[in-house]
Protein backbone atom coordinates (compact mmCIF):
# COMPACT_ATOMS: atom_id res chain seq x y z
CA UNK A 1 0.00 0.00 0.00
CA UNK A 2 1.35 3.50 -0.99
CA UNK A 3 2.43 5.12 2.32
CA UNK A 4 2.35 8.99 2.78
CA UNK A 5 5.42 11.39 3.51
CA UNK A 6 5.62 13.64 6.38
CA UNK A 7 6.88 17.07 5.61
CA UNK A 8 8.37 19.32 8.31
CA UNK A 9 8.03 22.93 6.67
CA UNK A 10 9.81 25.94 8.06
CA UNK A 11 7.47 28.64 7.22
CA UNK A 12 9.81 31.77 8.37
CA UNK A 13 9.54 33.85 11.09
CA UNK A 14 6.52 35.92 11.06
CA UNK A 15 6.32 37.21 8.14
CA UNK A 16 4.26 35.13 5.18
CA UNK A 17 6.69 36.33 2.07
CA UNK A 18 9.45 35.24 3.78
CA UNK A 19 8.54 31.65 3.15
CA UNK A 20 10.14 29.80 0.40
CA UNK A 21 8.43 28.86 -2.79
CA UNK A 22 9.49 25.08 -1.58
CA UNK A 23 7.03 25.31 1.59
CA UNK A 24 4.09 27.07 -0.21
CA UNK A 25 4.28 24.06 -2.78
CA UNK A 26 4.49 21.37 -0.66
CA UNK A 27 1.72 22.97 2.03
CA UNK A 28 -0.36 23.61 -0.70
CA UNK A 29 -0.53 19.81 -1.96
CA UNK A 30 -0.72 18.75 1.38
CA UNK A 31 -4.04 16.38 2.57
CA UNK A 32 -3.28 17.35 6.25
CA UNK A 33 -1.76 20.28 8.09
CA UNK A 34 -0.81 19.45 11.30
CA UNK A 35 -0.52 22.64 13.76
CA UNK A 36 1.50 22.82 16.86
CA UNK A 37 -0.73 24.70 19.33
CA UNK A 38 0.39 25.93 23.07
CA UNK A 39 -2.69 25.61 24.89
CA UNK A 40 -6.22 23.83 23.95
CA UNK A 41 -8.17 26.15 21.88
CA UNK A 42 -5.34 28.11 21.21
CA UNK A 43 -4.02 29.64 17.82
CA UNK A 44 -0.54 28.28 15.83
CA UNK A 45 1.49 31.41 15.15
CA UNK A 46 2.90 29.32 12.03
CA UNK A 47 -0.32 28.39 10.31
CA UNK A 48 -1.54 31.84 10.42
CA UNK A 49 1.38 32.87 8.56
CA UNK A 50 1.72 30.01 5.91
CA UNK A 51 -2.79 30.74 5.27
CA UNK A 52 -1.71 34.08 4.27
CA UNK A 53 0.89 33.26 1.90
CA UNK A 54 -0.17 29.87 0.60
CA UNK A 55 -4.15 28.38 -0.04
CA UNK A 56 -4.44 25.56 2.77
CA UNK A 57 -8.37 25.53 2.16
CA UNK A 58 -8.51 22.15 1.12
CA UNK A 59 -6.48 20.54 3.74
CA UNK A 60 -7.66 19.14 6.98
CA UNK A 61 -5.88 20.55 9.79
CA UNK A 62 -4.85 18.61 12.70
CA UNK A 63 -3.69 20.26 16.01
CA UNK A 64 -1.65 19.21 18.68
CA UNK A 65 -0.93 20.68 21.88
CA UNK A 66 3.11 21.56 22.78
CA UNK A 67 2.66 23.38 26.02
CA UNK A 68 4.97 25.94 25.88
CA UNK A 69 6.49 25.27 29.01
CA UNK A 70 10.58 25.03 29.47
CA UNK A 71 11.38 21.48 31.14
CA UNK A 72 8.76 20.03 29.19
CA UNK A 73 10.08 16.66 27.69
CA UNK A 74 8.16 16.78 24.26
CA UNK A 75 9.80 13.81 22.65
CA UNK A 76 7.99 12.09 26.14
CA UNK A 77 4.79 13.57 25.25
CA UNK A 78 5.30 11.95 21.54
CA UNK A 79 5.62 9.06 22.34
CA UNK A 80 2.39 8.96 24.89
CA UNK A 81 -0.16 8.39 21.24
CA UNK A 82 -0.45 12.18 20.28
CA UNK A 83 0.94 11.08 17.15
CA UNK A 84 -1.55 8.17 16.57
CA UNK A 85 -3.33 10.40 14.21
CA UNK A 86 -0.71 11.38 11.91
CA UNK A 87 0.40 7.85 11.55
CA UNK A 88 -3.37 6.93 10.45
CA UNK A 89 -3.15 9.28 8.04
CA UNK A 90 0.71 8.06 6.72
CA UNK A 91 -0.50 4.86 6.86
CA UNK A 92 -3.56 5.42 4.77
CA UNK A 93 -1.47 6.93 1.75
CA UNK A 94 -1.92 10.97 2.94
CA UNK A 95 0.21 13.81 2.64
CA UNK A 96 1.22 15.31 5.77
CA UNK A 97 2.53 18.24 6.38
CA UNK A 98 3.09 19.75 10.02
CA UNK A 99 3.98 24.16 10.10
CA UNK A 100 6.71 25.29 12.70
CA UNK A 101 8.02 29.15 12.86
CA UNK A 102 11.75 29.48 11.35
CA UNK A 103 13.21 26.95 9.93
CA UNK A 104 12.62 23.40 11.44
CA UNK A 105 16.77 22.33 12.87
CA UNK A 106 16.63 25.32 15.00
CA UNK A 107 14.77 24.74 18.32
CA UNK A 108 11.86 23.35 16.33
CA UNK A 109 9.06 20.46 17.54
CA UNK A 110 8.91 19.28 14.41
CA UNK A 111 12.16 18.55 14.47
CA UNK A 112 10.87 15.42 17.25
CA UNK A 113 7.98 14.70 15.41
CA UNK A 114 9.65 13.88 12.06
CA UNK A 115 12.65 11.78 13.91
CA UNK A 116 10.03 10.12 16.12
CA UNK A 117 7.72 9.58 12.47
CA UNK A 118 11.16 8.34 10.93
CA UNK A 119 12.10 5.99 13.52
CA UNK A 120 8.79 4.42 13.21
CA UNK A 121 9.43 3.74 9.31
CA UNK A 122 7.74 6.43 7.57
CA UNK A 123 9.04 8.27 4.91
CA UNK A 124 9.98 12.26 5.97
CA UNK A 125 11.25 15.46 4.12
CA UNK A 126 12.24 18.83 6.03
CA UNK A 127 11.40 21.88 4.23
CA UNK A 128 14.21 24.58 5.38
CA UNK A 129 12.92 28.02 6.48
CA UNK A 130 14.23 31.88 6.90
CA UNK A 131 15.22 31.21 10.86
CA UNK A 132 14.35 34.08 13.08
CA UNK A 133 17.54 35.13 14.00
CA UNK A 134 18.01 35.32 10.06
CA UNK A 135 14.82 37.42 9.65
CA UNK A 136 15.35 39.62 12.43
CA UNK A 137 19.12 40.54 11.14
CA UNK A 138 17.56 41.20 7.67
CA UNK A 139 14.69 43.95 9.11
CA UNK A 140 17.77 45.06 11.45
CA UNK A 141 20.16 45.52 8.15
CA UNK A 142 22.80 44.15 10.12
CA UNK A 143 25.15 41.10 9.34
CA UNK A 144 25.39 38.10 11.51
CA UNK A 145 28.73 37.43 10.64
CA UNK A 146 31.57 38.75 8.49
CA UNK A 147 34.97 37.09 7.42
CA UNK A 148 36.34 35.01 9.64
CA UNK A 149 33.83 35.97 12.44
CA UNK A 150 32.17 33.16 14.49
CA UNK A 151 29.12 33.24 15.49
CA UNK A 152 27.66 31.71 18.66
CA UNK A 153 23.37 30.80 19.00
CA UNK A 154 22.48 30.29 22.68
CA UNK A 155 18.62 29.96 24.19
CA UNK A 156 18.61 32.04 27.06
CA UNK A 157 16.40 29.66 29.15
CA UNK A 158 17.67 27.97 31.94
CA UNK A 159 21.92 28.62 30.81
CA UNK A 160 22.57 31.87 32.65
CA UNK A 161 25.78 30.34 32.91
CA UNK A 162 26.41 29.47 29.31
CA UNK A 163 25.42 33.09 28.43
CA UNK A 164 27.70 34.29 30.88
CA UNK A 165 30.57 32.26 29.51
CA UNK A 166 30.21 33.03 25.37
CA UNK A 167 30.09 37.22 26.98
CA UNK A 168 33.63 36.07 28.13
CA UNK A 169 34.87 35.68 24.64
CA UNK A 170 32.70 35.85 21.35
CA UNK A 171 32.67 37.37 17.88
CA UNK A 172 28.55 37.78 17.63
CA UNK A 173 26.42 35.93 19.80
CA UNK A 174 22.51 35.56 19.26
CA UNK A 175 20.25 34.97 22.54
CA UNK A 176 17.12 33.31 21.49
CA UNK A 177 14.44 33.15 23.44
CA UNK A 178 15.28 35.59 25.70
CA UNK A 179 12.30 37.15 27.10
CA UNK A 180 12.20 35.85 30.93
CA UNK A 181 15.79 36.35 30.99
CA UNK A 182 15.90 40.08 30.59
CA UNK A 183 15.76 40.85 34.04
CA UNK A 184 19.16 39.32 34.26
CA UNK A 185 20.34 39.71 30.86
CA UNK A 186 19.80 43.45 30.51
CA UNK A 187 22.00 44.29 33.46
CA UNK A 188 24.29 42.08 32.42
CA UNK A 189 25.07 43.46 29.00
CA UNK A 190 25.32 47.31 30.52
CA UNK A 191 27.47 45.56 33.21
CA UNK A 192 29.89 44.51 30.55
CA UNK A 193 29.48 47.74 28.05
CA UNK A 194 27.35 45.72 25.77
CA UNK A 195 24.16 47.74 25.51
CA UNK A 196 25.03 49.48 22.64
CA UNK A 197 26.12 46.71 20.52
CA UNK A 198 23.15 45.03 21.43
CA UNK A 199 19.91 44.69 19.16
CA UNK A 200 16.46 43.83 20.40
CA UNK A 201 14.28 41.67 18.31
CA UNK A 202 10.52 41.03 19.55
CA UNK A 203 7.92 39.59 17.25
CA UNK A 204 9.69 39.93 14.42
CA UNK A 205 7.19 39.75 11.53
CA UNK A 206 4.10 40.22 14.00
CA UNK A 207 1.72 43.54 14.36
CA UNK A 208 3.66 43.44 17.83
CA UNK A 209 7.18 43.63 16.31
CA UNK A 210 9.96 45.84 18.04
CA UNK A 211 13.47 46.17 16.56
CA UNK A 212 15.38 48.45 18.59
CA UNK A 213 17.64 49.07 21.84
CA UNK A 214 16.86 46.40 24.25
CA UNK A 215 14.09 46.90 26.79
CA UNK A 216 12.11 44.78 29.56
CA UNK A 217 8.76 45.36 28.66
CA UNK A 218 6.52 43.94 27.09
CA UNK A 219 7.82 40.34 27.67
CA UNK A 220 7.22 37.84 24.65
CA UNK A 221 8.98 34.84 24.14
CA UNK A 222 9.77 35.34 20.50
CA UNK A 223 12.58 37.93 21.87
CA UNK A 224 16.28 37.56 20.51
CA UNK A 225 18.62 39.79 20.94
CA UNK A 226 22.18 40.12 18.36
CA UNK A 227 24.79 41.42 19.98
CA UNK A 228 27.98 42.38 18.43
CA UNK A 229 31.57 41.95 19.50
CA UNK A 230 33.56 41.57 16.45
CA UNK A 231 34.18 44.85 16.63
CA UNK A 232 35.36 45.75 20.49
CA UNK B 1 13.91 63.44 -7.62
CA UNK B 2 12.97 59.96 -6.36
CA UNK B 3 15.76 57.80 -5.70
CA UNK B 4 15.81 53.98 -5.95
CA UNK B 5 16.43 51.25 -3.29
CA UNK B 6 19.10 48.49 -3.15
CA UNK B 7 17.64 45.55 -2.51
CA UNK B 8 20.10 43.10 -0.70
CA UNK B 9 18.56 39.85 -1.22
CA UNK B 10 19.48 36.13 -0.21
CA UNK B 11 18.30 33.38 -2.87
CA UNK B 12 18.82 30.64 -0.59
CA UNK B 13 21.67 27.93 -1.13
CA UNK B 14 21.01 26.15 -4.13
CA UNK B 15 17.99 25.14 -4.89
CA UNK B 16 15.30 27.80 -6.50
CA UNK B 17 12.46 26.32 -4.81
CA UNK B 18 14.35 27.26 -1.46
CA UNK B 19 14.22 31.08 -2.29
CA UNK B 20 11.53 32.88 -0.38
CA UNK B 21 8.20 34.41 -2.03
CA UNK B 22 9.61 38.23 -1.46
CA UNK B 23 13.16 37.28 -2.90
CA UNK B 24 10.89 36.35 -5.80
CA UNK B 25 8.65 39.34 -6.32
CA UNK B 26 11.82 41.73 -5.63
CA UNK B 27 14.04 40.67 -8.02
CA UNK B 28 10.81 40.48 -10.29
CA UNK B 29 10.60 44.32 -9.86
CA UNK B 30 13.93 45.25 -9.97
CA UNK B 31 14.98 47.63 -13.14
CA UNK B 32 18.84 45.80 -12.48
CA UNK B 33 20.37 42.76 -10.86
CA UNK B 34 23.77 43.23 -9.36
CA UNK B 35 25.68 39.90 -9.50
CA UNK B 36 28.52 39.06 -8.02
CA UNK B 37 31.00 36.69 -9.91
CA UNK B 38 34.15 35.63 -8.91
CA UNK B 39 36.46 36.03 -12.35
CA UNK B 40 36.02 38.15 -15.26
CA UNK B 41 33.70 36.41 -17.34
CA UNK B 42 32.53 33.92 -14.38
CA UNK B 43 29.20 32.88 -14.04
CA UNK B 44 27.36 33.92 -10.67
CA UNK B 45 25.62 30.88 -8.66
CA UNK B 46 23.22 32.86 -7.16
CA UNK B 47 21.87 34.66 -10.45
CA UNK B 48 21.33 31.20 -11.74
CA UNK B 49 19.56 29.56 -8.91
CA UNK B 50 17.57 32.60 -9.23
CA UNK B 51 16.87 32.44 -12.35
CA UNK B 52 15.09 29.52 -12.16
CA UNK B 53 12.50 30.33 -10.35
CA UNK B 54 11.76 34.45 -10.52
CA UNK B 55 11.13 35.70 -14.55
CA UNK B 56 14.68 38.41 -14.49
CA UNK B 57 14.16 38.91 -18.25
CA UNK B 58 13.61 42.42 -17.87
CA UNK B 59 16.11 43.45 -15.83
CA UNK B 60 19.68 44.85 -16.62
CA UNK B 61 22.51 42.10 -15.43
CA UNK B 62 25.20 44.19 -13.88
CA UNK B 63 28.53 41.95 -12.90
CA UNK B 64 30.68 42.97 -9.83
CA UNK B 65 33.87 41.37 -9.94
CA UNK B 66 34.55 39.33 -6.04
CA UNK B 67 37.35 37.26 -6.49
CA UNK B 68 37.24 34.26 -3.41
CA UNK B 69 40.45 34.60 -2.10
CA UNK B 70 41.02 34.97 1.74
CA UNK B 71 42.73 38.24 3.16
CA UNK B 72 40.54 40.13 0.22
CA UNK B 73 39.35 43.21 1.33
CA UNK B 74 36.62 43.51 0.25
CA UNK B 75 35.15 46.81 1.79
CA UNK B 76 38.20 48.13 0.31
CA UNK B 77 37.67 47.08 -3.23
CA UNK B 78 34.08 48.32 -2.80
CA UNK B 79 35.48 52.11 -2.27
CA UNK B 80 37.35 52.28 -4.58
CA UNK B 81 34.56 53.04 -7.13
CA UNK B 82 33.33 49.55 -8.22
CA UNK B 83 30.27 50.69 -7.37
CA UNK B 84 29.73 53.73 -9.36
CA UNK B 85 27.29 51.71 -11.63
CA UNK B 86 24.83 51.12 -9.08
CA UNK B 87 24.96 54.53 -7.11
CA UNK B 88 24.42 56.02 -10.92
CA UNK B 89 21.57 53.64 -11.47
CA UNK B 90 20.02 54.83 -7.63
CA UNK B 91 20.50 58.23 -8.24
CA UNK B 92 18.13 57.87 -11.53
CA UNK B 93 15.40 56.45 -9.70
CA UNK B 94 16.06 52.69 -10.55
CA UNK B 95 15.23 49.58 -8.05
CA UNK B 96 18.53 47.79 -8.10
CA UNK B 97 18.91 44.32 -6.61
CA UNK B 98 21.79 42.22 -5.78
CA UNK B 99 21.62 38.74 -5.36
CA UNK B 100 23.66 36.45 -2.61
CA UNK B 101 23.67 32.64 -2.33
CA UNK B 102 22.44 31.41 1.12
CA UNK B 103 21.12 34.58 3.23
CA UNK B 104 22.43 38.05 3.36
CA UNK B 105 23.26 38.45 6.97
CA UNK B 106 25.88 35.52 7.17
CA UNK B 107 29.12 35.69 5.76
CA UNK B 108 28.02 37.69 2.36
CA UNK B 109 29.09 40.04 0.49
CA UNK B 110 26.17 41.87 -0.38
CA UNK B 111 26.23 43.03 3.22
CA UNK B 112 29.38 45.04 2.82
CA UNK B 113 27.56 46.48 -0.69
CA UNK B 114 24.51 47.25 1.42
CA UNK B 115 26.39 48.87 3.84
CA UNK B 116 28.60 51.21 1.90
CA UNK B 117 25.61 52.17 0.06
CA UNK B 118 23.52 52.92 3.11
CA UNK B 119 27.04 54.82 4.73
CA UNK B 120 26.36 57.02 1.08
CA UNK B 121 22.50 58.05 2.01
CA UNK B 122 21.13 55.70 -0.40
CA UNK B 123 17.61 53.88 1.22
CA UNK B 124 18.73 49.66 1.56
CA UNK B 125 16.61 47.07 2.38
CA UNK B 126 17.44 42.98 3.46
CA UNK B 127 15.79 40.41 2.12
CA UNK B 128 16.29 37.17 3.99
CA UNK B 129 17.11 33.84 2.82
CA UNK B 130 17.50 30.23 3.67
CA UNK B 131 21.16 30.16 4.99
CA UNK B 132 23.20 27.03 3.90
CA UNK B 133 23.87 25.60 6.87
CA UNK B 134 19.69 25.16 7.17
CA UNK B 135 19.15 23.95 3.58
CA UNK B 136 21.94 21.49 4.49
CA UNK B 137 20.82 20.53 7.94
CA UNK B 138 17.18 20.18 6.33
CA UNK B 139 18.72 17.97 3.55
CA UNK B 140 20.78 15.75 6.04
CA UNK B 141 17.18 15.77 7.86
CA UNK B 142 18.95 16.96 11.32
CA UNK B 143 18.16 19.42 13.43
CA UNK B 144 21.29 21.86 14.48
CA UNK B 145 20.16 22.26 17.75
CA UNK B 146 17.30 21.65 20.27
CA UNK B 147 16.06 21.95 23.62
CA UNK B 148 18.93 24.88 25.63
CA UNK B 149 21.80 23.36 23.27
CA UNK B 150 23.54 25.92 21.84
CA UNK B 151 25.04 26.23 18.01
CA UNK B 152 28.31 27.93 17.12
CA UNK B 153 28.93 28.91 13.47
CA UNK B 154 32.65 29.36 12.41
CA UNK B 155 34.46 29.46 9.23
CA UNK B 156 37.95 27.64 8.44
CA UNK B 157 39.19 29.44 6.57
CA UNK B 158 42.45 30.86 8.58
CA UNK B 159 40.96 29.69 12.31
CA UNK B 160 42.44 26.29 13.02
CA UNK B 161 43.03 27.79 16.50
CA UNK B 162 39.54 28.79 16.54
CA UNK B 163 37.94 25.09 15.12
CA UNK B 164 40.30 23.29 18.10
CA UNK B 165 38.85 25.71 21.12
CA UNK B 166 35.49 25.17 19.92
CA UNK B 167 36.14 21.81 19.62
CA UNK B 168 36.71 21.69 23.35
CA UNK B 169 33.52 22.23 25.06
CA UNK B 170 30.84 22.53 22.48
CA UNK B 171 27.23 20.88 21.66
CA UNK B 172 26.56 21.94 18.05
CA UNK B 173 28.98 23.03 15.15
CA UNK B 174 28.89 24.33 12.03
CA UNK B 175 32.08 24.97 10.24
CA UNK B 176 32.04 26.88 6.63
CA UNK B 177 34.35 26.97 3.88
CA UNK B 178 35.71 23.75 4.61
CA UNK B 179 37.04 22.63 1.82
CA UNK B 180 40.49 23.69 1.75
CA UNK B 181 40.40 22.58 5.88
CA UNK B 182 39.64 19.28 5.33
CA UNK B 183 43.05 18.71 5.17
CA UNK B 184 43.53 19.04 8.68
CA UNK B 185 39.57 18.78 9.83
CA UNK B 186 39.65 15.40 8.75
CA UNK B 187 42.45 14.45 11.07
CA UNK B 188 41.24 16.59 14.16
CA UNK B 189 37.63 15.39 14.06
CA UNK B 190 38.98 11.20 14.14
CA UNK B 191 41.44 11.99 16.95
CA UNK B 192 38.72 13.07 18.80
CA UNK B 193 36.12 10.77 17.97
CA UNK B 194 34.06 13.25 16.32
CA UNK B 195 33.89 11.63 12.99
CA UNK B 196 30.94 9.88 13.15
CA UNK B 197 28.67 12.70 14.59
CA UNK B 198 29.55 14.60 11.59
CA UNK B 199 27.74 15.25 8.28
CA UNK B 200 29.40 16.84 5.18
CA UNK B 201 27.51 18.62 2.75
CA UNK B 202 29.06 19.84 -0.47
CA UNK B 203 27.38 21.75 -2.77
CA UNK B 204 23.81 21.87 -1.62
CA UNK B 205 21.12 22.44 -4.17
CA UNK B 206 23.78 21.68 -7.14
CA UNK B 207 24.30 19.09 -9.15
CA UNK B 208 27.50 18.04 -7.74
CA UNK B 209 25.98 17.85 -4.09
CA UNK B 210 27.05 15.71 -1.39
CA UNK B 211 25.55 14.58 1.92
CA UNK B 212 27.43 11.79 4.28
CA UNK B 213 30.01 11.09 5.61
CA UNK B 214 32.98 13.36 5.78
CA UNK B 215 36.07 12.90 2.96
CA UNK B 216 38.40 14.80 1.34
CA UNK B 217 37.68 14.95 -1.75
CA UNK B 218 36.96 16.59 -4.23
CA UNK B 219 37.52 20.08 -3.06
CA UNK B 220 34.61 22.90 -3.40
CA UNK B 221 33.97 26.12 -1.63
CA UNK B 222 31.14 25.29 -0.62
CA UNK B 223 31.75 22.43 2.13
CA UNK B 224 30.03 22.68 5.21
CA UNK B 225 30.50 20.16 8.32
CA UNK B 226 27.91 19.74 11.03
CA UNK B 227 29.36 17.93 14.20
CA UNK B 228 26.76 16.97 16.61
CA UNK B 229 28.00 17.42 20.43
CA UNK B 230 25.04 17.62 22.24
CA UNK B 231 24.68 13.96 23.03
CA UNK B 232 28.45 12.89 23.63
Amino acid sequence: MKQGIFYAVGVGAGDPMDMTLRAKAVLEQADIIVTPIPKAGGTSAAYAIAAQAADLSHAERLDILFPMQAHNDYRERLRSGVLQPVCAALDSGRQVAMVTLGDVSVYSTASYVRQLLAEKGYATQVIAGVPSFCAGAAKAQQSLCENSESLQILPAVHSREAVETALEQFDNLVVMKAGRAMAWLLPLLRERGLLEHTTMLRDVGMPSEYIGKPELEPYSYFTTLLIKGGDL
